[in-house]
């Protein structure tokens, strides 16, 4: 197990009706005037901004609006926010969405008190020092972002998908209440499951040896999103299966799971080209290209895979040839996200094989390597863009 | 599942050396004038105290010594504890040792604030407004306190035992080098094991319907002390394995594999009463009542004894008859605390059947009952004590 430090601060407020106590959350952190920044109409059709608005003005809150958060959230909107902010002297961020809507409200978080650029943070050039506090009130279980410090912003100009970390970003709180996720149409709720279960196998998929309670830990999440998706496919307005995967999405992205261990997110990385060319769900290009990467580095690694065949997804070893029961570890996997209405190749998701090279170059690993469990080159790269493209069940 | 919500803000510092980190935590934390509570001789001898005081020092942060602490630690040295924080202007409170240590450390935290008797925290008469902060350096996994909202304190007027909680007394941070760990001798090492797996079982054994996030993720830290718990017992200085159990000490009590079900504690409470009258290990007495409390129970919720039969123990299910695979399981964690090296029963303990009568009235539930799983009334709690009394492999 390798040294780690882990600390995740935010206060979780989990449970039906929870989006009423959003006011007094942020009075309790420390806000006074508020940023209330949304997506779109879906928050305001549900009457949940409305709730949300209620109870700031209950606590004598008042707030500034920004909507306007696209999938993928962009850069443009980043910039208009900290303008807002810093003209308005607000000192409180409060996200009402899912991932986009959190990821755009941390970035303008770090980059309010900050002199330069924000998108210093995003491509690597400086590490914030500061940031405005941020809560949120979640409506998607997806990218895990209401407990961690992650952000990821795409840059219009380039249509470049970058990601920035950082304690100070994790929210102070975040309310999670189950049942606004009851209207999500089943493809959201699966590529929200998809990337929750991603979160997992990009830190399951390690070289760190002795790591005996974090790979339970892994597998108890995942196995929990394997028992729930099917539920909620087929039974939308289910709370409980609701609440299981709901709290599993934060616990898998906390990184209460993937402490002490290198982690491998090669696959986020190659899918972060799909959904900047094609402004596809994050989660649908996951399920794309999870198994692709998988089945490309599995020989790196037999023994883990297999592990993760017979413990996840319940396989019998095949103690004889092991590589078997890692090939169907994987298979499972995909059939899985076909299962719950998931692209599994190119020509599901509505790209190109064609692109590759496209997405290759704009990976810009140029004639270098990636970290991670097996370290990629370009060529890896697009070796696993082409089994994504022709993948079959 | 139910509401809940969870706040676990404690930074924690994970790995090889980390103490050397102690000064900077405390300055990080806001610490200028620290109370440096701990035991006896041990972290004298092994030379823990000095590189903690080093690294104090090396910030330039002033501290004052309270050592003493015993196990099961006393409300005399506690309130010894609050006069000198009060009388030195002390702002920190730094826990150098176990559940002990940081519990007293707690108590001294909410006490100093506090116009009336600490001990109103802890009899349920009033609950902390405000607390020191803690931070901890922990010197054996067990308690958990390292990462919880809970101390227990014992009377020594009549020997109380009780417990007080508040997420003001989460510690700020806490270092955890697994290698502090590799000279606790075998019983203390298995005793603390002991009350890591009851820590998860007190949780685990619920009647609320739908966490299958939770139980998955206490079973997790329950196969991961079964198979890491023996490692140590034969290696003492297995440094990975140490690691492993470590972390699941901590995970088992924040809080997370507990969050949104109904929990009982009844084992702890019945505990509690052995430890307060014979001053044995929490773990010891744990090891031979808590079984017995499951023997006691278990037939008010057979299939999720035989779920844990079967998900944690290994056991096979008999379809047939699912009681049989719910006394297996109970039958192979008793079997688990005798290989390692845990007593079953009260002779093996140092305690009395005839003193039953004793225990029960100390716990002091008169006519009433307990909550939890199986609210328990006084003769029920004799009866555990009576098959605690007699058990056998």
């Amino acid at each position: 197990m390798n040294n780690f430090q882990f600390y995740s601060p935010t206060e979780f407020v989990f449970g039906k009706d929870t989006e009423r106590q959003t006011g007094a959350l942020v009075k309790k952190h420390g806000g006074s005037k508020v940023l209330l920044h949304y997506g779109g109409g879906s928050v305001i059709r549900s009457g949940l901004l409305d709730t949300v608005k209620a109870s700031l003005t209950e606590q004598g809150i008042s707030f500034t609006e920004l909507g306007g958060v696209k999938p993928n959230p962009r850069d443009t909107l980043v910039y208009e926010g900290i303008d807002l902010v810093r003209r308005e002297g607000i000192d409180f961020i409060l996200a009402v969405g899912g991932g986009s809507v959190i990821d755009s409200s941390k970035a303008i978080a770090m980059g309010v008190p900050y002199a330069g650029d924000f998108w210093d943070f995003y491509c690597g050039k400086a590490a914030p020092a500061a940031a405005l506090p941020v809560g949120t009130v979640l409506t998607i279980a997806a990218a895990g972002s209401e407990g961690s410090g992650d952000s990821v912003i795409t840059k219009e100009d380039g249509w470049l998908k970058r990601g920035a970390g950082s304690d100070l970003i994790r929210p102070r709180f975040s309310v999670l209440d189950p049942a606004l996720t009851c209207t999500l149409p089943a493809y959201q709720t699966a590529c929200g499951a998809t990337d929750i279960m991603a979160h997992v196998f990009e830190r399951y998929f390690t070289n760190t040896t002795e790591v005996g309670i974090t790979d339970r830990l892994c597998e108890a999440v995942l196995k929990t999103m394997i028992a729930e998706t099917p539920r909620v496919i087929a039974q939308p307005d289910n709370y409980d299966a609701r609440a299981n995967i709901m709290w599993a999405g934060t616990v898998a992205h906390t990184n209460i799971v993937g402490v002490g261990r290198d982690q491998d997110w090669n696959s986020h990385g190659i899918e972060h080209e799909l959904s900047a060319l094609y402004d596809c769900a994050h989660g649908a290009g996951l399920a794309v290209i999870m198994p692709a990467w998988m089945e490309f580095v599995y020989r790196h690694g037999v023994m883990r895979f297999a592990q993760a065949a017979v413990r996840v997804w319940g396989c019998e070893m095949n103690f004889a040839d092991p590589e078997v029961t890692a090939r169907e570890g994987i298979a499972r996997f995909r059939q899985f996200l076909h299962s719950i209405g998931m692209p599994i190749n190119f020509a599901e998701l509505g790209a190109k094989e064609s692109d590759i090279p496209k997405l290759v170059e704009s990976f810009g690993i140029g004639s270098g390597r990636t970290g991670g469990f097996l370290p990629l080159s370009a060529e890896d790269i697009a070796e696993i863009y082409r089994i994504a493209a022709r993948a079959a069940l």
